[in-house]
């Protein structure tokens, strides 16, 4: 293997110990130590790749962003739907992205930035609204960035609510709900009847991403 | 003062401390020695009233029940609307509101139900919805657990977008565009045309509200 793949493999089973380890204990009460024991690295390999506890947290909280892409759809609409419910899957499946999730909605983590997923999320969505009412899916009167950050934050609680009642069992379900209730309000009735809201539309959507990647890519996508 | 005042005043100071340790240190990391040099009471007070930490945080997740009671109106959509207001009024200004909602919101409090105010919240709001049915104000397709499912999950995350980016200041104006995005798919459109849904509106239904209570109890719920 050579040396620069070790390194990004290291860095990756930091990350993965991090995750693992803010999960259980909360930003405030993780500790380095913890995590250097999780991972099995030396104090030194750690150091190498992330200066503190804080530049951990970076990490995973920018692991929910190395989004799978969406696949290009007609239909703008189709593609914000299937990114929720392709998020709401990875959530279920990924360590990762829910370690990521699970940080932003840390009240304890005082001295992190956590605006930031929140921020991205809505530019992303911006840009998906925005597209969506170039090509006239959306109402007149919309205001994508005002959309956007309703979806973005109606997410964050539906998954946490989701979390606390079953285990995010129901998160499939519960997302194509939110769906179904926010986009009439802003999505042309005539484009609506033509998007696909199931609940196992995560599951599909990301079966069809993954098709066509590597086995390592699998491997770092699973994580 | 009667004995009895006083047991509820201690119980009331209790809450208060244990509120605010909570908030601070997160559920995992607070202990019950901190609560009680918070608090300023003896150990033998505080387990009178609280066996232990789980009995604690219950006590500061059951705050954000004892909800002020919203003036009935003629439409139980505005109702609705109201009571996400006051709510949203309520995290601005009550500690221990906040802390009860960040509490359910602990993804770390593992041995702690953090359904219930989630299901109490939806179990509210399934209440208001059946009544707007039954008076006509609501489209014909509505289910109401699953529209209160909508409201109160969307909500949680809304309050906790609202308090990562702005520290609470945005969230009037952010409970109101979820009400703008969400009730169209739900209310019937004339209905929607007579439900006041501006950003203030929630400290005008705190006014309107504890106009009528005396000292005492407006400072319970002060705090």
């Amino acid at each position: 293997m050579a040396k620069q793949d070790r390194a990004i493999r290291t860095r990756q089973a930091i990350l993965e110990a991090a995750a693992k380890v803010f999960e259980e204990r909360g930003y405030q009460a993780a500790t380095i130590t913890e995590i250097l024991t999780t991972a099995g690295v030396t104090k030194g390999a750690l150091y190498f790749h992330f200066q503190s506890k804080e530049h951990l947290a970076e990490g995973v909280l920018a692991g929910q962003d190395h989004q799978l892409v969406v696949p290009s759809r007609t239909c703008k609409v189709q593609e914000i739907v299937d990114m929720s419910a392709l998020h709401a899957y990875r959530l279920q499946t990924s360590p990762m992205v829910r370690a990521g999730v699970r940080l932003s909605l840390d009240q304890q983590a005082n001295d992190l930035d956590r605006s930031g997923p929140f921020l991205r999320w809505s530019e992303v969505t911006v840009d998906f609204l925005e597209k969506a009412k170039q090509q006239g899916e959306l109402l007149p009167h919309v205001v994508p960035s005002e959309t956007a950050d309703v979806l973005v934050g109606s997410f964050a609680g539906i998954q946490a609510m989701s979390q606390a009642i079953s285990g995010y069992r129901d998160l499939g379900h519960r997302t194509a709900n939110l769906m179904r209730h926010i986009l009439p309000s802003v999505v042309l009735s005539s484009v609506l009847a033509t998007v696909d809201f199931s609940s196992d539309r995560g599951a599909a959507v990301f079966a069809e991403v993954t098709q066509s990647l590597s086995e390592e890519d699998l491997a770092a996508i699973a994580s």
